[in-house]
């Protein structure tokens, strides 16, 4: 009965209240978080069945991100567990012209060790429809790697339509390791979520965003490419449209601006918006919702979003308001 | 030596911090607030004379309502104090283009079963020049619509200014029962409060703001019909404006741009700053009152307005300035 | 697969930090608790499958309570939702010779009025080895103590072990009214919790202790009736001990010393504690298991008992410890 | 109308949270505070009408003063508003065998510059049955000195009961300085709050504490004075009691015992109680309020006392209880 | 080894969390400021080896601004400890129109009370390359005044270079007490930092920006005067840019947007950049390193600038960034 | 100049506040810790000049440990830099009878890669008269341990008394590594600080205490065995002597009792305590000192000793005194 499957780290994100500097804080502000994990949340408060595979230790840590998980409606009986340490992460809130900062403390995490055999995977996607995960997860060691590509090829044999975040993170691997990993991995993948600068890089497609993403397609047999465009001022606003292009065409959302309570998790909240919208097959929907859920969670502290299907069809139908009351 | 009665309802507000959503809270905020309750504490603040009339229970919550009103300076000896619950509500303070949100909860209220003659309203309005109340004590039940309707004739025998601001509040009632009530109400109407668009919705006053607002004294005798425009980005920036129409013609306040630390209270805050203006027979400078008052408002955490007599004089007089010192 | 099924009202706890007042309260830490949603999350902290029936409001807050539940590894699928409001308390803690004080404000909730039928039962109670309930769920309404009946009844004729805390709130019914009411529902129950000064007040169960359990088995049909005294010194420390009496004679506990950082919640680990043992069929270490988590559960902020197996274990093995390094 | 005025120093307490040094603050909790203030704001919260008369700096801190004084239900229609700084102090929590500590910045204070001729003493005092003040007031400045004199000379001459706490404060000024100025102020007072150390420190009255209070009676014509012995056992835990000696010999109050959440204002709740029980003519039930009210207020974070009627009467008829729900 | 020295006052700010108003605060937040040792912290977070001097009281709120200084990096071995209080500012952030305000209670505090012979000026300025202060130092009393005089003469005497900060307050002395007070000093600074206003107010200089700053260094054989141009929206937005002007012409820095946390220490982040690149005798590489630390300066809460010099060059060479992850 | 020099690794202590539970966190609290950091601290607090070597990542992380040393007086410019990660502890506060408990994640720290050669010991001892270590720093690694004795023979080897506490933590290292590492370094130790339980566990020596201690000096050559006994209820309270015994015999100190506040740090106080004494060769001072500063440490959050000169005296002169004002 479970509708969607994600794979990847769950981390505790520790932050200095406000825009406090790192080198200065008193207090941290705990979070879980974690690329997949925030899809799987966002996913589960619009009300879908989901389940995040990941490994935790079995310690008061890791008990707090699975707690944490349940809490947001995602199913974790499938976690693996261990003696390794949690992964960390600390982050410092910038302020425009002063950059957000993360420092990562992740080296040696639990998650990083999950092997490809570590979970019964025939089992834990039998009911599924969707697998997520992302290119976090695979930068996390060789380990991971493997996990990754294991799983998705698991998924598409069993014919579950798969989804795949690039989510490029230069803190954890140089961009030609990622290019590699990303050519091994995109066979396996039915919609993969980037940038256009991320396919120029990754995988030297210039032309147009259309034309760049289309190629991706032909060349790894993805069936969508979704490509995000965010634009913030630096400052405390922004705004978010994206495109799917692939062998059907192109498909564009509307632009959607949004304050900025919480810089991180948007990315996450558009592919949770959009592969909602894939369950019910329609892809302007989804990629609408996807704007839709990236703009709302940058107005929402840490890095889950909570926005429920009824909240999400309203701003949909509606619009922005001021208060309801 | 009182100068202004006003009646209603004060309850608690109790809120996340931030911009955190009520569904996730492990804290609130609390905050006395109540529409009529604001008007009188920001009066107050200007060195008004101030009595509030409502009922409360005979609880610590109770009292807490109480004190606070005291802290604000306004009088609270006429209180009606009995054995029901005490009204809240729950605000999250939503971020474009997440809503904010009030969920009440007040059904049951000790002051929603005020009735007309639990007050001495001869005694309480005896010295008192200005009585206002607002179409949210209308709303909370029959008795206290009967009890807002008894009040404002009295008020109006002795020839006292009654101010009735019509506050429309749709979770509260629907808006036919709130169009009966103010046909009701509005006869005893000295000053009401209102905007544009509730003018057609209650009274299908199309036409031009002026007109419309004029066409509304005419139908009711009420002297003079003030509406305010606030136009807010979705963000944290806003801007309010206020025509007056009566028999007299119009007024034209000027318009005041502000940023938002707290998205309630900025009406009461302008209703305080316009009856203080007419305190004074000063038709445009209580416009610019309100409208500055209102503005301040909008950038203090809770729903009272406290700047005082000497900032609103300086502000008047000189315009926004950045830092004293 | 669900070991236990508990049936109650979970509500929001509001109280000031520390040792604050209500009536000078400017912040309210928010718990979520109630008798039997502790008893259910003390128990899945041990490892335990349980499921917790209730009825809650579709709003956030009712959300909270749900969320909350299932962050503490509580099943609420058969969750009836409604449109009533959420139940909440005030509570302030007290230090010697201050009381700790509850308000209240729980009248009309969803929970109150749930009907016998709004749950099928048969379902619900299929897989469960043992039902619990108690009699603040019985004083919420005449509905709810027909509710309280059917459930315990359905449970006694499909063979499941029922287990009844009696649990008398002043602030919610009379004493007669409570023990009419009593009458009703102990026919129904396996396991009776209650005290020596309960016993005599209800019951006019006078005698010792063990004499008195003993009675009430017999005139009920009762097989185990449980004993707590807990003597606290009116400051910061307390001690606990409890027995057991059947028809197979008493048993009884070690006493147990502790310090206190939340007053409440004790009793309902206390129970967590021997059901816990009574699903392994060891009477003693039930007894000893409920002691220890009500001393441990004194411990702990907030209403529930996160108490782990592992920790449980090492208590009853080695006793306290000060520091583990 | 009013019953009780007081004549003081009211200030600002900042202090680290918890038991924080002041050395590594990071913030302050603030607390408005001052003996005689105190005193008034218990009897308020007994029901009492109260006046506070002092001198309070125009500034957003003086305002700050005031309003929680209103709050209280303590009444300041009679402030002298000027332009000097407000008197603070920081006070850093100990716990044993760590002193709690009070750094005193309140030299300059507005409080300190009142003249006698500043207050119009014959209406301020015209209803009132009892006026209050203290030796800390009296040790400020020479002026000060000379108000408290002024005042008390003019109660004393219109029949009211004047009552003085000695209240000596080694870091305001000599032991010396002190004796000199109680030798002046005895003579006007009925009623005298000391200690049996500061009868023999002051006045060097040795033996029993009922003869040196009875020999301060005597010497200085006081009614009643009135000794007050903590015991602390430099923990978290200490008791209080009291006994009177006057001309109509000696009454002693209960002993009681109390947990220690705050150490200040003790000896001013202390007075409150006492001056309560003087205004209905009991001395008995002066003292066993007194030694009430000043073990309850260790169990309140700040400075003021603010148990109720109800809950004092509650607390002297069934001592103390638990948990009332 | 000590490349800067800098004199002045360090303070206590105090003030309500976030936007709260001075007059209804219940907590402060604490931080340690002062233009000057805002100054020496910022060049100390750039690798800069400085000392502060200033006159600190021996009490636990003297240790705190000494050991928050050392905590920054700044060399206090210098301080002259005494026995007069510290010098406090309550500071309540505003948000536009309303002003954020400064209520000083620095009148008579230890610093201001700095005598010119209490340091040994030769031994403190050995080995320094600047010595720095600034115009609110000079406005403390004449004692300062004079104090301030006496260190440039001798640091000019030994060939340092002095910068000098006008830093007008109007809440500490008159424009015209002022003006006399920059006429004594100017002639013994290398370096002044102004505002075109400043100019014009001080100096009777209108013209051009530059030609009245190239005049300022004519008539007080000053080096160069640096004039800033502050804008603000009024909001949460601002820009700084910033000129030099001396004998050798103008130079200009480029204009630099930003977002604002903190309003106040931006003036000295300035100096403090603009003094790090007098140190390697680039003004060009100083006028765009003070505009850059302003701006991120206002990201930053509190007094200090704590931007690394790796920061600060990513900063010059990449401009803003997002987030580094 | 420098007085005193400690070797060992600093972290960050994360922990909820008050008696929350690890896995239930959503705030930690920052103190930075480490047990020779500590004795460092409470030296520095004392008026010492010490310095403190270890090894820190150029992270902001790594610059606040080293800012907070310097804040409290610690010299820390002998510090390597590196780019390993930063040890960390999560830290939770129990509460009878629930234990304290800490979860270690300094696997990989940038302290624990400590390599004897990263040091110029001979310049950084070179003025010192004491040097520090402890049998944490010991455990870390093979480098670590390789490091604590090249240091130990080093600083023994030019004359300094070598002061070593043992410190055992099981959750670093197996009681048999430990033994053997004791046997590797205490030929180099001048003064060890263990407990009775500790020379049994780890050399065997039963006996009286006095006696064991006396025979470890013997087999080691180590000048003077400390041995602390601290007593804790379990609960809020404790007590603390120490005794010291050589070959010049045995001196005791006084038992001092205390409440505690925080578990964490109150060994290194002592240990600070003693090195003071050691300092003025007064032996008894030195022990009594010790157990007055490690009384005195659990009165204060966090892990630094932060009594002053002064507090320490008037401490051991008058013993404990409830509130100086």
């Amino acid at each position: 009965m479970v509708e969607v499957v994600a794979l990847g780290e769950a981390m505790l994100r520790l932050s200095p209240p406000g825009y406090g500097r790192l080198e200065s804080a008193t207090r941290f502000e705990v979070v879980v978080g974690g690329s997949e994990l925030n899809v799987a949340a966002a996913l589960a408060h619009l009300g879908r069945s989901v389940a995040f595979v990941t490994k935790l230790p079995t310690s008061p840590l890791g008990r707090l991100v699975a707690s944490t998980a349940r809490e947001h409606g995602v199913q974790v009986e499938h976690t693996v567990w261990s003696s390794e340490r949690l992964g960390l992460y600390f982050y410092e809130q910038g302020l425009a012209p002063r950059p957000s900062q993360v420092v990562y403390d992740r080296a040696g995490s639990a998650a990083s060790t999950l092997h490809p055999r570590d979970v019964a995977w025939e089992v834990v996607l039998a009911t599924c429809r969707i697998f997520h995960t992302s290119g976090i997860t695979a930068a996390l060691s060789a380990e991971s790697l493997a996990t990754v590509e294991h799983a998705l090829r698991i998924a598409r044999s069993q014919g579950i339509t798969t989804t795949f975040d690039l989510n490029y993170r230069s803190r954890l691997w140089s961009a030609s390791q990622a290019a590699q990993a990303y050519e091994r991995l995109l066979p396996h993948c039915s919609v993969v979520f980037a940038s256009a600068e991320a396919l120029e890089t990754f995988f030297h497609l210039r032309g147009s965003p259309e034309a760049a993403a289309e190629e991706l397609c032909r060349r790894f047999g993805v069936e969508w490419t979704i490509l995000t465009e965010r634009s913030e001022d630096g400052g405390l606003r922004g705004s978010i449209a994206a495109l799917a292009s692939g062998r059907a065409g192109t498909h564009r959302s509307q632009l959607i601006s949004f304050e900025i309570a919480d810089r991180l998790g948007g990315g996450d909240a558009f592919a949770a918006g959009f592969i909602d919208g894939l369950l019910t097959n329609d892809l302007h929907l989804a990629l609408n919702q996807g704007a839709a859920l990236a703009a709302l969670k940058h107005t929402i502290p840490g890095e889950f979003c909570t926005i429920t299907r009824e909240e999400l069809s309203e701003f949909l139908a509606h619009g922005a308001r001021q208060v309801l009351r």
